[in-house]
Order: structure tokens, then C-alpha cells, then sequence
């Protein structure tokens, strides 16, 4: 199911390349490819994707950015360990956790970095040319799964979320449509990556000093995507980090002739939510309170314990209730720090609901996964799409991907089964005319 | 929003008629019409459905059949005392409950009944035409509420559950448009309901000898829904129980020219089965495992502590899990009577699932609810929208209404959200052409 | 069961009298003294408690304070239209509701309010005082079910959670055995409170200026605590709050020569707590993360939206794990204000523990109750308990009544079975020697 | 703290050896002994036995019966590979699972077996004495840990569950007081263990034709059982079948002047209910219904899909609850045969309570738990006891080890902390006098 019209190799630039997705990612994608793991978990293996054109898993090559030092085969082996992968996987794939480990380059800023967001956009986008060259890749879709980053402190305290100022309009949110490059049905040159925002070009650079402003340096999950762009790259924001949805870079962004898309996977709650939050409005019950907690180890755990980046994480979760139910009802939601679960996540939702003549009901439901898990077929996914949405041409914020994000592109479905539908639907357009 | 292009009284003939489902029908319907309280559990009362033409919830007259004889307003305060009703709703509603309760004529047959099947479906639609008379009615729907009757003993031990023999293929199966009368297009008359099935006519008796055979007697579901088309009225049945899905009802069904749908009201656990399942589908997850047991009291627990009335009642929950999984996966369904619970119904489900590279995952699910209020803004919906589809001259059954049911007329979409659209567009044909 | 030796009247004055938990104890006990509901709930009604010499339900005289003025038979139509109280009750026991009513008094301080706090304990005590001349009473015991008030902000930010300082040695925490008066065995001559404190006194004000200290006012909850000490009532603390525990109290309440017992009833999360605890620690069992959600309406909800009424209420939950588990394992305690709720809780518990060669396992539990009717209960079981010690002459803290408490006083056992076994032990001190 | 008095070694004969008890028990006890990982889970390592006289872990010496062939160091990799052992666990303990495995002996009787009940029970004593003479132990318990047999047949079919006839009478149920043997306080010369019910002494065979009855064979477990005291070995029954609850053993049993304990260890969710039994009974709250279901793969999941064999689990665990709470309350208990679960089990219960004023409230549990951890350190915990009571001279069942049992010797409290307080005083007694 997976072959491919071309035999081109497509990148996968991971920010956050020795965390725990991209690890997962890079062993999983290894063992499917070489048939020791079945597909669990990727929804472009399934019969409804056949045909659209995806890269094959064989295809994918991977590399990366990350502040941290300790080498692939290491994180698998505590991956696995901690009951992450099958004890055996790091052994079997560890050539090819090898070969991404050695594309791996520093991240940053760092601790007393004094590089200027410039600088290190530029450093960035060099890595990333340099990827590309050095392995010939046709194209490469960077994603960023990196920890999650607090909130912008100038965020405005609105209910709505973290969102920065301004990103909430313009034309760094518009659809696709009018985000269309000048020249529409003219591919990027396979090969020729196109590199918008050449630092020289004035009033371009995604983080000159007009657009950043005084108020200092973009975050890094900002610079990582502006470095994306001037390289040619398609973009995956799969955290709730500013990533594309700063200001500074909203004209990058608009005419920069890429496809991108986030924000914010869609792993395990916010994933039920959107099935549950329909199944209540469709029924006509009125949602009194939903509740929630999250119980997680990990990085991600002590990530999440900073209430900002909390916040950050937990205002997507809230976008569903409202898009899905009409208004956010009342409850809160909890993200607990517990080392003793590692890797492991259990989400406690408890949903007060009316029903006919007022009756009080609940719903409550417990999920056990592995966010790892569930995110590296995510993150697989979207780097086929992405990457054959770039090849057909494709630009802009891709809403066809709602179905993977808690926070998705504007105009996009609220309910998982409706973003099912556009994302078949979008698989069906990546399909059209062949190759 | 329930305004309507007539003033045209509809009846609503209520199998099982002083059960606590349908005393909450018609002591809801009472409390909404007369604004007491806003109609939280009616899809049919949201924007969605505006201007299709249903019948206003005040011009619902309600009668029917059953066996026990306590007075529609005793068994609203036994509701309002176990909580089901608001306390103050029996006093506020008593004209409207004691006007149906006029409406009940007894059912049928009664332990040492010697009638035969043809007397009893005589009776019974006898019953019918002499309340569409005296009530000056349009029309009526028939809509079977009682206790679920045990899966046929003449069933053939199969896997797939409680089917009657037949009944899975065969002309009563077949989508409406198989099942037009001879003269489509030609809507019964209003105010002179066609009457299938003659009994003096040869061959076409629901119950007559040839068909019923000498098996013995149809269930008595089967018994008033013969009773239903013969009458001229529309059909709903919303228990596991056999009804229209006998083959000796075939030809009848088939040739009535009347709407009809079924089967198995979906309030609860499969509710939720039907939103759950899809997105492990469409996530590419495999379920491994899917256990339930459902904890209820009230006369529903009871009547299903006959292993045979639970063996219906959970094919129609397994169903589901086929349907939208693809496969029925391991585990079993527990209906256990609890008598303590009264009405209250407390349903866990365990689902035991896998993802990347096998990882195993859990999610459970605690639905606590009242059966009566989730069921009965169901039944009015349906009457409402059954209705509307008779006058609309619509026959044969209505896949169109798999929303609200477990086991749904054969070519329904399988998923809750794609029947909710079907359903929505059902809507829109309703409204076609105006009135 | 609840025959007495004596006829004499025993006062109940409850602090926070027009509270959910009041309310339902006022009409409960009516309730069971009419014969109108069985004792559910009450340990001192079973066969156990037979013959301990407690006042009869029928002997209890109830009164209070409290700053808000909604009559009792108001408060009781709104518990029962929430489902806390039969709905019937209110209507059947009004003639004792309006009986309570007529005796409670304004609290305080209210905001704005100039009195000192001297000024304040005297008006309270001269409250109680009328009430037990004007009721002829022999004794009462003060019990306070207000709303968890804030921790103190003076006290130490240490883990131990919100002791006010000092709170943890001293007189004021020694065992009763300590705590006996100068002439011990002579118990106060009924009728004829003994007074402590007198305001007259040198040193021995409550809240003189010497030993409140310039650091301001003493919590409300510590006024009333002295008020009754003040007036020979016996007191209990069923509430977080600081009451009896503040170091300006200890002196009064060594030297008061009546018996006391706190701190924070263990209705619900806690009671669970204290019995799984010991079954870990038994077993052998390593707990490495307890961590809890508890979402809750009503009034308590509201109050405990209050960081520190929430850090005064959790420390007392933790205080059950590290006394029965010995360490206190990783994980947090929410409290959310849901209204959506009411006066109903529902508290998640999710623990992670390790057995055998440290395979990692779970136990999660959801207990769904009403919190007044819970405590209700305790309040009377207390009262009546307090209320005989006093009379056997018994003073001090009393930790035998440990199975009531979070945050019981020193001495006791942390396992409930432990404690309900003392606190038997304690019934049958209570009868020796008889009347 | 397993220091010993002697060095002498024990044996711990299994039946069911190859099981994932049996396995567990065999490496965590090697892996115990080499300090590979700490005794969690053991109560007998915890301060409270410090001093009794058990025998080390080191000094256990492991062997038994089983019917299946599959070696232990394979057994231990298929557990190792389902989670229930550390992944590396089975390498570093290969030479003691080896050493255990060279002293497994056939089971019986198997399929076409002719041997009589006499000739099989000569047999497996046979393989006994030759156990302890070759490896020169001192004593040895046995211990059935086998696959849970189907209730009998000829059981009269009552409420109490799956007693033989008889078994609730009679000596072999008499408490160890009266089953001192003729010459009590002479405890079986060590090293000779002295061998009762001599196939050749008249009357005593405990599956002679007199005793055996015309009703044919004896339970296989009852077999061993018999093999166990006529080779001079302690007995443990850590299953609910019916090992030496058969009338057919009951003189064997009281004459035969050696300790046993049983039945039915107790490990998940009928610990969780000895706790919250009392628990409830204590606050006199009103258990109204008690419902249970268990999802289990494994070998165990599937012997419990039999009915008859489910009905001897339930029996214990309803005899908790009778205990507990005085009267059995509604609800049922469910076994589901669940293999996608492996030797993971989950256990649901939902526990349906009446508070103050009839107020109705619930507790859900839901267990997560891997029964074989939960299982092996019981085992051994058990076989230290019974081998030092053994050695002190103690005979006939032991009450005092109903910590460990779901259907525990007459004469034990039913609380699980009444029962750790009967555990840790029999600690006391074992202490005593010393060597």
C-alpha cells in the first residue's frame, strides 16, 4: 500500500530529534520498512490512501535539530526499557538510528547564546540546506515535536488561548486558498528548493529587526519554522508552541509558496473529546461540566508542570469542547507531573451532562496510552502529506489536517469524523492527475 | 422551531404504552408544549431541522396498548419519586397524562390467551382505526417501547444473533425503494388510512397459516406491528424484539406503503460504542478487546435477566463494533439486573487496544444514565420525523433514521457522525417542495 | 438503641447553622427521631454503641451561628429540589426545622464589623449560655461546620501543610490524659456550666491582646472555639479550618477541663484513603504516586476555589497516606469548583504501585456521594459522643475519635480499621461504671 | 531480616509448577535471594516478622508437579516477554530456574489415565519423599497453585458456593486446636517426616473405596493434597479448588498432625473488598448491590470461562462480602476470558450504597494488576509460615494465615486489618521460645 510513483527520498527534519516521538518515529518508521511491525497506528496505510502518491515509509530519510547530546540508539534503548518500544527494536533498527543520529545537528539558543535570532535562523536554514544536498533529497518537511514552550508572556490574558498577538488573523491564518504563491501550478523545481526570505532581502528576513520588534527574540519553535521556510521546507507544527503563529513571521509565511500545518497533535484526550463533544451536540444533551486530568511522567511531564506551557497545551483541549458543543462549559483541566508513570499517560474525563427534562448524567472516561506512541504514526502521517501536498503544489495552511491537531488550520472541521472526511477527501486531491 | 405548515393532529400509538419510557414520551412532550422545560435531548428541535415540517410537539395525541393497568399518572410519580421525572411534573402535566391514559386499550396476548394470532392482530387494529377516528386524526405512528421479548427459540444458534429465520435477507430487508407500493406516488389519503392486509384477502394475512406456519405463534411484537400497517400507520421499533423483521411480515411490509424503522433504540453504551469505534478506524488502531457490562435496574433489568432478551438486545450493541471496526473483537457484554439502581443505568466499557508497533493501550468508559429520559426524546423524535415521511409519501424502511437506532435498516452508514448527516439531509429532503 | 439513662436535654450548637451539613443534620435527626428513616450512616445507632450512655437522637436541642440568614426550612426545600434531602422530608419535619432556626444567632465577625475579638468571643458565649438557660439544657457541644476557612498566612510555608505555629506541640495537642483539670475526676456540675477564660481573667483571654499578638485578629474559627470552651461546651472541628489549633487557644483549651475533638471530618476521598493505605502498606505494596480529583459545587466548591482553603483541606489528605503508607508518594490533590454538581462529589483517585520484582500496576477509584449527607451523620455521632465524655468527665483532645477525622488529634491510629477498633473501645470506656 | 535460626533448607513443592505462579514464585525468589531486586510485595521481609524464625529465601528449595512440559527458563521468557517478569530476569536466574525445573515430576491423572485414586496418590508421595531425601531438606510444604478445577459435580447445588458435601462440617473444617494429632506437642522428627494414612493401614487411605465413595475419583487437587500429608508435608491450598476440603480426607487431615492453610489466595479485587467491606459496615452505610467484573487472559482466563470453575472463584469472593457486611448484597460477579489481556487482569466493581436519609451514592474500583505478582510472593510468604509453624509444632488449619485467603479456615476475622493483626501476632507466637 504504500508504493510510491517515484523512488525520490523525502526528509524528515525533526526539531526535538532525540525526544521521545522522534525516536519512536524514526525506529518505527525503520521497522515497518523493513516489515517487522505492521502499520499500526498510520492512517496513510490504510486502503483510503492507496494511490494518493504518499512517499513510502523506505523513502523517508531523517535528521534533525536538538539541544540534547545523547545519541538515538540510547534513547531507544530507554524507550524500551521503559516498555515504549518492543524490548527487541533498538537492536534489530540500529543502523538506521545510527544514520539519523549522524544528520542530528545543535540546536538552540542554548543558555547564554549571544547569536541573534538572525544568526540563528541562518544557522538553522544552513543545516538544513546542507541536508538536503548531502543526501539528495527531492524535498524535506520539517516537524517540530519538540517540548512543548510556555506561553508568550505578551500574549493578551484573553479566554481565548496562548495565541500570540495577531495571529489570530491576518494572512498567516488565512486558508490556503490565498496563500497561493504568484506563480500557482508552478511546483517548487524538484531538487531547487525554493529559499523565501533570503536574510539579505529587505523586510523579509522573518525575524528583522522591524518585524520582532522591541520586544526581543522570537521563541525558538519561531526561529526553527522561519529556518524551515527559507529552506524550501514544508512546516508541521505538532506542539502547541508559537511555531509559524508569530506576527513576525505571518509574511513569510504568506508568501512563501509552502504548504504547512498544525497545531498541536491530537494524541489521546483531545482526540476523544472530539468524538464525545459531537456525540452530545448531535444528541441535543447539554454539556453542564467537563472535567479533566492528566496524569504523565516523562519529559513531557515535567514540561507541563510550568503552568504556562500548561496553558499552552491546555487551551487546545478547550478549542474542542467549544468548537465541538458551541461553548466551552464549565470544568478545568489538570496536567499533573508524575515520574513514577514514565511514559505512560492517563487522562480522567468526567462529563456532567442534562438530558431530557433535566436529567443529570455523566460520562466518564479513562484513557491509558503511550503519547509516544500515539504521536510517532501522527508525525509519520503528516510528513507523507505534507510532503506530496509540496510536490503537487500545494502552499498555504493545510485545514485538510485538522484531523491530526487540537488546534488546526482555520477553516477546518471541529469533529474528528467530519476531519476524517476532509482529510480522505484531501487524499482523494493528492491523488488527482497522477504524477 | 417546531412550527408546522398544518395544524394537523398526529397520533403517536405507544406498544407498552404505561412503561416508564413511554410515560416519560408523553409527560415530556406534555412539559415542552407547554414551555415547562426547553427540549434538551431533541435533535428534531435544533436549527438543523427547522422548517422540515414535523408535526409540533403540541399536535401529538398519544394512545396505545399494553398488558399492566396502573393510571399513566401513578406511574409518573413513581418515576418522579426514582428520580427519572422532576418531582414537580406528574401534578403539572396530570390533564395530559390522563388523556392518554384514556387512549390505552389492553394488549395482548395475556397468559391463557386463546385468541388466535389473526383475532389478536384484528383487535389490535381495530384499536388503532377507531383512535385515529375518534381523535380525528391524519395519521398515526406506532411505536413499540415495551419490554424486550426473548430472540426467537426458532432461531438458528447462529453467531450473528438473534435474527429470526430469514429475517437477514428476503423482500423485508430490502432498502425503501425496493418496497414501493404498487402505485408509488400515491400517498395514503388523509384521514382514510389505507389498510393493508385485509384479513379476509388470501395470502396476504401477517399471521395467516401459510405464512406464520406451523411453527406456532408470531411474537407479539410482530402481532401489533401487523396490526400498524394494516391500520395504515407508520412503524418504529425501538426494542431488540422481533416486529416487522418477521418473515411471515414480509409481503405486508413490503407492500404497504408505509414508512417504517427500527430496530433497537440507541441510548447509552452503544451510543457511545458508535462514536468510539470509528476513530479507532480511522486512527488505524487496532481494538483487541471490547468488554461491557451494563448494571440497571427497573423492569428493563429484569426482562433482560432472561439470557435470551440479552442475547437481542446485545447483538445490536456488537453490531456496531462489526460494523465500524470491521471485525467483532474479543470480549463479552454483561446485562445485569440490579434492582437497586431503579431506572438509573450505569454501563462500563473496557477496550483493550493497539498501537505503534503493538504498544497496548486501554480506554474505559463509565456512561451512567437514565434509560427513560435518553429513550424518550428518541421516540418523539422519531414519531416526528416517521410521521413527516408518511405525509411526505415516503415507504419502506428508512436507513435514513440509523441514528437512533442499534441495528438500523440495511444500507445506513455505520459511524454515529455519518448518520447524524444522513439524518440531516434526511431532513432537508423532508422539507423538499414544502407542504 | 438510642436509650439513654437519663432524659436530660444535651444542646447541639452548630457553628455554620444554616449550612448544607447543619441543615441535613437537623432534619435527619428529626427525621430518625420520628421514626420516619432508619439510622444509615450513624455507627453510634449499631449494636456496637448499645448501652454507652449517649444521649437519645430525641434529646438533642439544636442552635448555632451563622452570618447568612435563609431560614432552615428554605435551606431544606433546596437540598431536597437538589436531591440531598427526601423530598418529602422537609415538609415532615418543619416544626423542628423552625425550632433550630429560632435559635441561631448572628456570627461574625462580618466584613466591616468593629468589634474586637474579645468583643466577638463575648457576645458568642453569652449566645450559648442563653441558649442552655433558656433550654434548660445540661451541656452542649459546639461543632463547627462552616466553610473551610483560608490556611493562615502566617503560618510557616512548611509541608506539613497549614498547622498554625506552634500548632503541633504545646498543651493545646497533648492527649486528654494530660489535659485533665487541676481537680481531675470532678466533672463539671450539669447544669452549671463551668466558665473558663473569663474575660476578667489576667492572661487567660482567648484573644487578649497578650497572646493573639499584634500579628491581628484570630480566625473566625478560633473565636467561636474559644467562645465555647468559655461557656463549658465541649467542642468539635469538623472543618480544615484552625479553630482549637491556634497557639493563643492552648492555654484555654489545657485548662478547660472539657473535652475536644477535630480536625476535618473524612467523608468521602480521605475515608477511602485511610482504609487503602493500610492495604498497600499490609501487603507490602510500593505506592509511588496517589493523585486525586475532586470536583465538587455546592458552597464547599465555591469556598474551596480558594488556594489555601484547598491547601488546608489537602493536608489533611495527605496526612492520611504518609501516616498509613509511611512516605508520601508522588502525585497532587484538585479540588474544582463545578456548580454543574451541586452538592454532590465526585472524587478520582489514581494510584500507581509497584509489587513483585517491580511490576508497575494501578488502582483508581471514583466515589460519587453527597458530601452534607455524608457528614451529617458524623456531626451527630459526634456530638453525642463528645456530649457523654463530657459528662463522664473526660477532657482534652480526644483521639479515640480519630475515625472521624483527616486530621485526627495525636496519639491516634492512621488506619480506619484501627480506629474504628478504639473508637469501640472508646464506647465501651464511656459505659463502664454506668450511670 | 530473613535471617534464620538454622540453616536448614525447606522445600516448596508446587503444584502446577510450570504455571505463571509457580514461575514467578521460582525466579523472584532467586532474584530475592541475590539481591537482584528488593522484596516488595513480601510482608514476611517487613520489620513486623523480623525475628519469627522464617526460613531465608536463600534456603528454599523449589520442585513439584505439573502435567504440561515446557521448561521453566522458557516459561519465565514467555513471562518475561508479556511484562511480567524484567526482561532480563529469566538470564540471570537460569541456573535456579533449571535447578527447580530438574525437580519437576508428571502430574496426574491425565487424559486415559487407569490409575486408580490410590495408585496416583502413592505416586505423588512417592516423588515427595524421594524430594526431600535426595535434596536432604528438612521439611517441605506443598503448595497448590494449579489451574482452579471445576466445582464438583455432586456438589449440592446451594447458595455458599462450591463445597463438597460435607466440607462445611466435620473435623477436617474443626480449627487447629482440635486437630492436634494423638501425641501433640511432638512434632515430626526431622529429617524422618513421619507419613500418615499408609496405603496399607485399613480405613485411613484417603481415597480408599470406603472413604472415596461409589461417587468415583477424588479432585485431582484433593489427590495431591492426601500425597502431601502421608508424605509429612505442610499444605497450602492457594486455589479454590478442593484440595483437602474433600470428606473423603477429613480424618487424614486431623490426624495427621501437620499445618495446613487455604483456600483461594487472595489478590486483587477480593483484597480491595476486604478492605471496603468493612469499610462500609463500619460507617453503617447500606451496601445495596456489590457488582464485579474480571477481564483476564492467560492460562487463568481461560480455565474460568468454564462456569463451573468461575463458580468456585465467585464463592470466595461473595464470602467476603458476607462477612464484611453482615448480608450479600445484590450484584453479580463476571470472569471474562479475555486473551488479548495476556496475565494482566482488570477488575471493575461498582459498589451501589445507601448513606444519611437513604441517599443514594456509588464506588467504582477499577484494578489493574498482574495476577502472577500478585500471586508469588503470597506463595512464598505462605510457605515460610507454614514451614516454621511446622517446625514449631503447630498442626491442623491455620486461621491466623486468612490475610492470604479469599475463603480462609474457620475461625478468621473477615477484615483484611484484622487479619494483618492476626498475621503479625501469629509472627509472634512463631517467635516464641526461640530455637
Amino acid at each position: 500500500m504504500s508504493s510510491t510513483a517515484t523512488a525520490d527520498r523525502v526528509g524528515v527534519w525533526l526539531i526535538g530529534a532525540r525526544g521521545s516521538v522522534a525516536t519512536t518515529a524514526v525506529a518505527g518508521c525503520a521497522a515497518m520498512a523493513a516489515g517487522l511491525h505492521p502499520p499500526t497506528g498510520m492512517a496513510t496505510e490504510t486502503p483510503a490512501f492507496a494511490g494518493a502518491g504518499l512517499p513510502a515509509l523506505s523513502a523517508l530519510v531523517f535528521g534533525g535539530h536538538d539541544v540534547v547530546e545523547c545519541p538515538l540508539p540510547k534513547r531507544a534503548e530507554q524507550l524500551a526499557a521503559g516498555g515504549v518500544l518492543p524490548h527487541d527494536l533498538p537492536l534489530a533498527v540500529r543502523a538506521e538510528l545510527l544514520a539519523a543520529d549522524a544528520e542530528i545537528r545543535p540546536g538552540g539558543p542554548h543558555p547564554g547564546d549571544t547569536r541573534t535570532d538572525e544568526d540563528l535562523i541562518t544557522a538553522f536554514t544552513s543545516d538544513l540546506l546542507d541536508f538536503l544536498r548531502r543526501r539528495g533529497l527531492t524535498r524535506a518537511v520539517v516537524v517540530n515535536v519538540a517540548s512543548t514552550e510556555p506561553a508568550p508572556a505578551s500574549a493578551p490574558s484573553d479566554a481565548a488561548g496562548p495565541l500570540p498577538p495577531g495571529a489570530g488573523s491576518g494572512p498567516a491564518r488565512e486558508p490556503g486558498e490565498s496563500a497561493e504563491p504568484p506563480a500557482p501550478g508552478e511546483p517548487p523545481v524538484p531538487g531547487e528548493p525554493s529559499v523565501p526570505g533570503e536574510p539579505g532581502e529587505p523586510g523579509r528576513g522573518a525575524a528583522s529587526g522591524a518585524e520582532a520588534g522591541a520586544g526581543g527574540r522570537l521563541p525558538a519553535s519561531s526561529l526553527y519554522a522561519a529556518a524551515a521556510l527559507r529552506a524550501g521546507c514544508s512546516y508541521v507544527n505538532f506542539t502547541p508552541s508559537t511555531g509559524l503563529h508569530h506576527p513576525a513571521l505571518a509574511r513569510l509565511a504568506a508568501s512563501g509558496g509552502l504548504p504547512h500545518a498544525g497545531r498541536d497533535g491530537k494524541t489521546g484526550q483531545t482526540l476523544l473529546r472530539s468524538v464525545l463533544g459531537p456525540m452530545f451536540a448531535h444528541r441535543a444533551l447539554v454539556v453542564r461540566a467537563w472535567s479533566g486530568t492528566n496524569l504523565l511522567g516523562g519529559g513531557d511531564g515535567a514540561a507541563l508542570a510550568d503552568p504556562r506551557a500548561a496553558a499552552a497545551k491546555n487551551a487546545g483541549k478547550e478549542r474542542v469542547l467549544a468548537d465541538t458543543l458551541g461553548a466551552v462549559p464549565e470544568g478545568e483541566v489538570h496536567i499533573d507531573d508524575v515520574p513514577a508513570l514514565g511514559d505512560w499517560k492517563t487522562a480522567w474525563d468526567h462529563i456532567a451532562f442534562e438530558g431530557f427534562l433535566g436529567t443529570r448524567m455523566t460520562l466518564q472516561t479513562t484513557w491509558q496510552g503511550c503519547d509516544s506512541a500515539l504521536a510517532a504514526p501522527l508525525v509519520l502521517d503528516l510528513a507523507r502529506l505534507l510532503s506530496r501536498a509540496h510536490e503537487r503544489g500545494l502552499t498555504g495552511p493545510r485545514p485538510e489536517l485538522a484531523f491530526y491537531f487540537k488546534d488546526p488550520d482555520p477553516g477546518a472541521p471541529s469533529g474528528l469524523a467530519d476531519q476524517y472526511a476532509a482529510l480522505v477527501a484531501f487524499a482523494a486531491r493528492l491523488r488527482e492527475r497522477g504524477e
